[in-house]
């Protein structure tokens, strides 16, 4: 007899929020609503607070302009950057949920090459369910994938791998290219649909991309800030990098794994390589310190949280990239302005207890629920 | 005006040696003939010297077995591995080109999701001649192919990459499983075709298989030792995986590239699993200690070439190894006496030029040229 149909329910339905950072109404969620639409959504309304942003109808969100931002935060809000996607990182901030995922508005759903639409946030959720293997490279990618699996060589005892805090996920048609590359390749378009997924190994730093990012908040989350950038600040587009390499060193310090690979997104507009050079160029040459201090830092056994580990390094950055411009001095206090905001917002499970009365509660924060 | 067709000359043809271990008629070939036909092979037969080799018509090469073996090495013959694929190592050290293609007599031409035959030799050689990117990752993949290049954040001054030493290709259909893997899933096949070539990360190691590998013989030939497998030892199977870690620690202290992913060949014939299982067991087992060993090497900067390394290798094996069982001190030695036949065979210009009228000449070793 055949068995009545049983509802499915998404996937970490209510564990699981989308923050979007915008200053634009967000049009482009009709094309992701059959696969956004049962979950939450938190909006950071980037610049001008006065503007109202139209969220499409059927969509569950609250959004923060930084109206919001300065009166939850008060004077810690200084570490929430202003017109820049950066602000997006407020949004994991007042997130009370164990999962992430964060796009951008600029992004709509790719297609996979036999022409199916690819939903995007669930194969960040599988990725994210299932472990990591940063400790040796499997040559047939993922092994906890349908149909693959560890190949001969790989040792026994490293194949239950590790929880994964991390899923970067890529896009089609426009890369994510710096300004030099952007200004040499003007009409370079990425085609190639990669069909895999992968741990970027240990002791290996990568590029991380905000645009199409899914992590677990309760794993990593107190590292996933995006530093400053912006207005007032001499420096733009490495926010999500910033974010990056800080937790990638963390992630392998606590034995946490970073996938990169599918989901694929559809990146429909590519920003103007002018004004990205005028952000970035700074970056272009800091980064070439930037990169051999992350390669080189040793976190010590005693950061146990990543709280503890995120601590530490804004003091690392503060001693060996200060040198480099006073910016970094500036950036290692936000780092730990942005730690003492986290923990402020997300009280440990006893402390929140105690705290409850007058605490921060789960919706408080909240100004303009739909 | 139309120009009159030009022949194209096929990529290294005078530069590259196709080294095939085998024990049976090479009729496999026949399929391969369009792509492998202009090349030089070196056929190493294994088992019975006594045995007749067929390998079909027009194709250019050399054979030797067993009995050219001992005749041309003498006493150093021990280092050579006996009914086991790892005697393919023979056929490196006999080559003269500077570049070497190996593969196994069940793997035939595999076909693109076009419907396309795959060229396997054609992207190896592709591969090798491109720089390798292991400080950094970059998550578009390998940045020297058509359509793709390093994305944002990636910094400026790696972006030359390092001389690549090893192309390690893939399988379609019969995947390479351990026994226990074999066993556990028998029908499992591979069906994935990934469309990416990626640096494997300096650091990082990999399970190195030898059915469909290619390499730069100048750059990392005398690490590419296959070890002491098959008739008399107590393990099998590890040949590959053994100068996979042995070349990738030596490639990470010398500078040298690693790739993996395309090309894919098809693999047409699982192996039985009981009988590897008999040859794996004691591998199994040992790589929870020869793993940690391999990842925990450093090499002096006194070894600046890829044969002081491997001394100084062949010297930690024997003492951090040796331990674990007396056959890595008979492992230990043989790496010695590999490198020993290295140098005779393959001397030093200045050395050559002095050592010419007594010393092992370009064509001498051939027994069998066609």
């Amino acid at each position: 007899m055949a068995q009545p149909a049983t509802p499915v329910s998404p996937p970490l339905k209510d564990e699981l929020d989308i923050v979007i950072p915008t200053i634009r109404n967000l049009d482009f969620l009709e094309m992701w609503r059959p696969f956004f639409q049962p979950y939450h959504l938190i909006i950071v309304q980037d610049g001008d607070p006065t503007k109202t942003i139209r969220v499409p109808d059927g969509f569950d969100y609250e959004l923060y302009n930084r109206n919001d931002v300065n009166r939850i935060l008060g004077p810690k809000a200084s570490c929430i950057s202003f017109k820049d996607s950066a602000c997006r990182c407020f949004g994991f901030l007042v997130s009370k949920k164990k999962y992430i995922f964060t796009i951008d508005d600029d992004c709509f759903v790719a297609k996979d090459p036999s022409g199916k639409e690819i939903n995007a946030l669930a194969q960040h959720i599988h990725n994210l369910l299932k472990p990591s293997t940063p400790l040796f490279f499997n040559t047939l990618y993922d092994p906890f994938r349908e149909g693959a699996d560890f190949v001969r060589g790989y040792p026994f005892s490293f194949r239950e791998g590790v929880p994964t805090a991390i899923s970067h996920g890529l896009w089609l048609n426009i890369p994510d290219y710096d300004a030099p590359t952007q200004l040499v390749k003007p009409l370079e378009r990425n085609t190639r649909y990669v069909d895999a997924v992968m741990t970027i190994p240990k002791g290996t730093l990568f590029p991380m991309c905000g645009m199409n990012l899914g992590f677990n908040r309760e794993l990593i989350g107190p590292a996933m800030y995006f530093g400053l950038m912006g207005d007032g600040q001499p420096i733009g587009r490495y926010d999500d990098m910033w974010a990056g390499w800080c937790a990638k060193v963390i992630c392998d310090h606590l034995n946490l794994g970073v996938k990169t690979g599918l989901p694929y997104i559809w990146h429909s507009k590519a920003s103007n390589p002018f004004v990205n050079l005028k952000k970035e160029y700074k970056g272009i040459y800091w980064q070439e310190d930037i990169i051999p201090f992350f390669q080189s830092v040793v976190l010590s056994k005693e950061c146990t949280t990543v709280q503890k580990c995120y601590i530490e390094l804004s003091k690392m950055v503060k001693e060996k990239l200060g040198p480099v411009d006073p910016y970094f001095q500036k950036l290692g206090d936000a780092m730990v302005t942005w730690i003492e905001a986290w923990e402020e917002l997300n009280p440990l499970p006893q402390a929140a207890a105690a705290a409850e009365p007058s605490g921060v509660k789960k919706n408080e924060p909240s100004p303009k629920s739909k």
